[in-house]
Formats: C-alpha cells, sequence, structure tokens
C-alpha cells in the first residue's frame, strides 16, 4: 500500500515569473541555505564580500559572452522592472528638444509610450492595435532624426514577437523582457536593451540593462542619482545595495545557458518546441492560433478554442496532467503556453499529449 | 578519527546584508526548492497566483500589527533600496514652493539632502559632521510651516540613534532602514518610514514603505507611474511585478517577530545585547566606543582600540571564533559589530569572551 501520494510532476507554463531551469532551482535553494560553504546564507552576506562581486562579475561576464558585447556596451543590474525602464530610458537618452518613435505591438509598448512622454516628443509610429495586437508591424519608413527607434521585442500577452529588426537609420532601444536570450540577436543595431529577469533569466526582482556608451550624456535635464544610467555604471551596479539574491540566481541561469550551447543551441530548441506545439494547434480541431502565423511568439503561445464552452473542461483537463499556468490573458482570453528557455520539450509534449487526446474525446 | 572538519559555527555580526532568523532561513530555502507543497519553487510562481498574494497580504498586515498602523497609513512593498526613497519622498510630499527640513546625521542622511534638493527647498536644521557624525544633534527650533522633518533614525556607519523624537509641530519622514522593528515606536509622529529590507527585516531587493494617506495628493509635478507612491497603494504593491522572493522572506521575518513577542519583546532583548557588549567595551581597557554614550546605537555597535596596531590581530582572533563582519567602516575605522533583532545574545556574548581573552593575553 502506498501510504503517500504521489506527487505529479508539475509543467510550469507560466508566463512570468516563469519556468527556470531544475538545476539552476537546486543550486540556488542550497546557497540559500549556506552559499559557497561559507557558514551563511546568501540571503544574510555583504554585497561588498569577495563572495557576492565574483557572483555580479560573472553575471556581467556572462551577459557579455553569451551578447557578443564589445566595450562599446556596458551591462547592468538594476531593480524596479521593466516597467521603470519605461520612463528610465526616455529621461536618460532623449533631450528636452529631441524626438524618439515607438512601435506599439501591445499593453507593455503602451505603457512605455505613456512614460516616455514626460520626457519629450513622442511619435507612435506603427500599431497592430487595429487588431488587437495580433501581428507586428512592419513596413514604415523611419526618420533619421530621431533619438531612438524603441520596440517590444516579445509580447506575452498577444504571442507574437519580431522575427526580422526592421532596417532603422537610428539605434533601436528594446524591451527584452520576455524573449532576452531566447536567440542570437545582431547587437549592432541596439543601442539599448532591457529586459525584467523574472522570464528567461531569473526571479523577480532585478532588471538587465544593456546600454552602449554612446547613448548616454546627450540630456541636460536633473536626474536623481539612482536613475542615472552613469551612476549605475560608475559603480558597477553597487552604488547601492544591489538585490543580492534575484542576480545570484540569474548568473545561475546564464551558467546554465552557457554550459548547454549559448544562445544558438537555445534557439534550435526553442523552435524545435515551437514547432510541435504550433503544429498541433494548425492540426488539432478544437484550436486555433491567435497571432499572425508569421509573427508568432516562440516564447509565448497563444491559441482559443472554436468551441469556447470547452474551455473550462480543457483547463481541469490540463491541471490533471500537472500543466499549471495555461490560462489565457484576459486581454486575448483562451490559453497562453509560455515555453521560455528552460523549459524540457518533453513538458511540450505532454501538452500537446493533453490537447490530442481532449481532441479524441470530443471528436 | 574525524575526516570531516568540523565547520564552525558562524557569528553574523554584518552590517547589512546581515544576519536572519536561522528558522527563517530554513523556510526560505525550502520554499525556493519547494513552495507550500505546489510542486513549483517560489522563484518561478505568479505574482498573481493565489499563493503569493496571500504572502504579500500577510507581508503588509503583519507590518499594520508590529506597529498597531491605523486605516490612516499605507503600508508598501517596493524595490530601488532606501536610496530611492531619498528622492520618491521629496518628490511625492513636497510641492514645488515647500520647504523641508533635514537632520544630517552621517552619510545616509546627506545623501537624502542631496536627492531633496531636486525638488524643493531644503533646509540642513542640524548636523552632526562637526564631530564625525558620533552624536545626534538635539534642542534645535522646528518651524511650523515645513512640510516635513526628515531623520535617519540609526545610523550604521557611526553607530549612533535616536533614543527620543524631537518634540515637532510637523510630520516626521525618517528613514528606518537599519533598526525597523527593534522597538516599538509612536506610529503617530511620523507621515512616512522607509527602510530598506537588507537589516533588521529579510534580505536585499525590497524597500518597505509605510506612509500616512494625508501626505499625499499635494504635490502638482508629473510623477513617472512607477515613481507615484499612489500608483502602489491603488494596486497593492502590484501594479509591476513585485520581487517576490525578498517579500517572502520579509514575510517570514515578520511571522518570527510576532511569534517572539512583537517589538516589545524585541526592545528588551536588543537592549541586553547592547548593555553587554558596550558593558565590555567600556570595562575592557583595550577598546572604547566610538558613539557619545546617551546617543549609541542599539544595532550597530562601533568601537576602536587604544593602540590600533593591535587591530588585524585583534580582526583575526574573531574570524578564528567564528565572528564574521566585525570590521568597521573605512569611515571611522576600528570596529563594527551590527546586532540586528536576529542576532542570538549567545553570539553577542562569544565576540564579548574573545574581548575579554584578547585583553588577558595582551593586558
Amino acid at each position: 500500500m502506498e501510504l503517500v501520494s504521489k506527487q505529479i510532476k508539475k509543467h510550469n507554463f507560466s508566463a512570468g515569473p516563469a519556468i527556470l531551469p531544475a538545476s539552476v532551482i537546486n543550486e540556488a535553494a542550497n546557497a540559500a541555505k549556506d552559499f559557497n560553504g561559507m557558514g551563511l546564507s546568501i540571503l544574510e552576506i555583504s554585497h561588498r564580500s569577495p563572495e557576492f562581486v565574483q557572483v555580479l562579475d560573472e553575471a556581467v561576464s556572462s551577459t557579455r559572452e553569451l551578447l557578443n558585447l564589445n566595450d562599446d556596451y556596458e551591462v547592468l543590474f538594476l531593480t524596479g522592472g521593466a516597467s521603470s525602464q519605461f520612463f528610465m530610458t526616455a529621461m536618460n537618452l532623449l533631450p528636452q528638444d529631441g524626438k524618439a518613435a515607438y512601435i506599439n505591438t501591445g499593453t507593455w509598448s503602451s505603457k512605455a509610450i505613456k512614460e516616455a512622454k514626460y520626457f519629450g516628443s513622442i511619435e507612435e509610429l506603427a500599431s497592430s492595435k487595429d487588431q488587437n495586437f495580433s501581428y507586428i508591424p512592419k513596413g514604415y519608413p523611419i526618420a533619421d532624426d530621431l533619438n531612438y527607434l524603441h520596440l517590444t521585442s516579445n509580447n506575452t500577452i498577444y504571442g507574437t514577437q519580431y522575427h526580422d529588426w526592421p532596417t532603422t537609420p537610428v539605434p533601436l532601444v528594446c524591451d527584452m523582457s520576455s524573449d532576452i536570450f531566447c536567440r542570437p540577436i545582431d547587437i549592432h543595431k541596439f543601442g539599448l536593451i532591457y529586459a525584467g529577469a523574472q522570464k528567461n533569466l531569473g526571479p523577480a526582482g532585478t532588471t538587465l540593462v544593456i546600454v552602449r556608451k554612446d547613448m548616454l550624456g546627450k540630456v541636460k535635464r536633473n536626474i536623481p542619482t539612482m536613475l542615472d544610467y552613469q551612476t549605475h555604471i560608475n559603480k558597477n551596479s553597487s552604488f547601492n545595495t544591489p538585490p543580492v539574491y534575484p542576480i545570484y540566481v540569474c548568473m545561475l541561469t546564464m551558467r546554465w545557458l552557457r554550459a548547454n550551447g549559448g544562445l544558438e543551441a537555445m534557439e534550435k530548441k526553442n523552435e524545435e518546441k515551437a514547432a510541435l506545439l504550433y503544429g498541433e494547434i494548425d492540426a488539432n480541431p478544437l484550436f486555433k492560433g491567435v497571432a499572425n502565423t508569421e509573427d508568432r511568439s516562440l516564447m509565448n503561445v497563444t491559441f482559443v478554442m472554436n468551441d469556447n464552452t470547452l474551455e473550462s473542461e480543457f483547463l481541469e483537463v490540463c491541471s490533471a496532467e500537472g500543466c499549471v499556468g495555461v490560462k489565457g490573458h484576459r486581454s486575448v482570453g483562451g490559453f497562453r503556453a509560455s515555453i521560455y528557455n528552460a523549459m524540457p520539450i518533453e513538458s511540450v509534449q505532454v501538452l500537446v499529449d493533453v490537447m490530442k487526446d481532449f481532441a479524441e474525446r470530443k471528436g
């Protein structure tokens, strides 16, 4: 007789905070008890200790290695989430008489536009709002007198993603919160990249900012010390006490990324997972995809049911099979399966099997 | 034959990030592996999940219980550390034509003054800079037309602490980063209290802000959404993804505080620990205290040697006995033993014994 009920393995499809590699979670949990054999938890050591300085240094050097950054770029680990970068980018990069353009591909782009308007002239150059953000606008002309063009590379809610960057005479500023490190990128196009950690990078509580030095020093406004990128550059992200544990877990995740073939290998794996899941959505008579096919996200797969009265029953079946976080965002409805870097293809297969089985039973 | 060398128990006297209760560290490490039997790490669950909403609710209600807050006060868990509060307080509370006074008791007060000056007229009403911040100024007149008076309740670097609040006709705004929850306070004097978590409250990565509602709504300047207290009040600290794990560990620490008698019991324990250590400093011929006796901090005990050529040897002995984090800040020199809430008196006794023994050997 089995006295203890066996826990079902969970397949975590949450949009964020999101799945992290199992080995990262194990090591992070151990460090919370005793870090590096110090006899102390990483939660209670000084951010100036050699042990944490080494963590931060590795997080920065791993970012540099993964994205092939040269010395033109600075790497920062800040707080406040991507939501703080919505205003900090404009505050730091856009002169009072400057002009920036934004492409509106959803909720996060809209928020970025709203916050940037406090600091200069902002033009919404293109938008996919007309079709509930189900596609990525293309083919708009880009003026060469802009300080920058702002994009949101992946849209968690709507399940769209840029697969080609626009050809642009001005630097891109890009919110990559939900797809950083999912594939190699041509860094030279980017003046600044920011990413809240809690999807592909680590747990909630820190934000990666990569900035090309020539983007800075162009604004004359007074900026509080903590909001000035230069402050954090000068002090290696330790002007004030950085979020030690979130940065540590990001460092572990990047160590895992490097040990698993880096961004080329990630892209290949992500494409296989996405092909498997989108393939099932397209083949299964009960489901259909939400995003424009050519703009489909490798990270957030959005889909609905042709007969939406079956939705709650499908969610129950998912849950019974250990697939959690599959419910869609209220702005889109239906389902969203987030299949970030750390998601194994075996878990995607479980979801696909649930979909197949459900269709057979209902067919 | 003992094959594995026994690890010395560490006595963590670090100034911050700092010692946390052993039970909190254990539970936090377990939750990083599997939270509440969910089969998921707390690092990878949604901040909108019922499980985390409950954590945040308990963190807020515990703060309310510990400080006897009524509905006039709002409780927020933000990011950016106390350093971001240096400007956010003035940005949110001080009208363009307003006036605030600051008492300068050290490095952190000086930074608060610098950042506040971006937003209004700031008067440095009193300062202890003339004696390297070794005392708390007293007896200054406070005008009744100020928007607020800003204090730093405890000065980690210099080892001073307010033991009586000034009698004031205006609300106090107070940085309590290094002594929040070390003792009961008369909350009615305070319009706003802020505290970076990484001393008495939890790990680095979140900042507690307690604000009386009538302090808000008085400024007309444009404030970016993320910097406006009202944003976070309206969304229960979840306007954006909050720092899940740091808040969770704060919640655990407050649960521990409540289970151990709350702030009255903490004060008694802190007074006993401080009396033991200051008693030894005063009695031991090798050492002397740095701070003015009546302003001595219950949290950060600063002391130097009469013969400073013995300092490095003393630090080696400390280290050999497992006492870590005892080196003083470079602005003061000598030693600093931080004895926050989570520090057991047994660890203070170990340090005292080391001091006694060292004096006997050198005497």
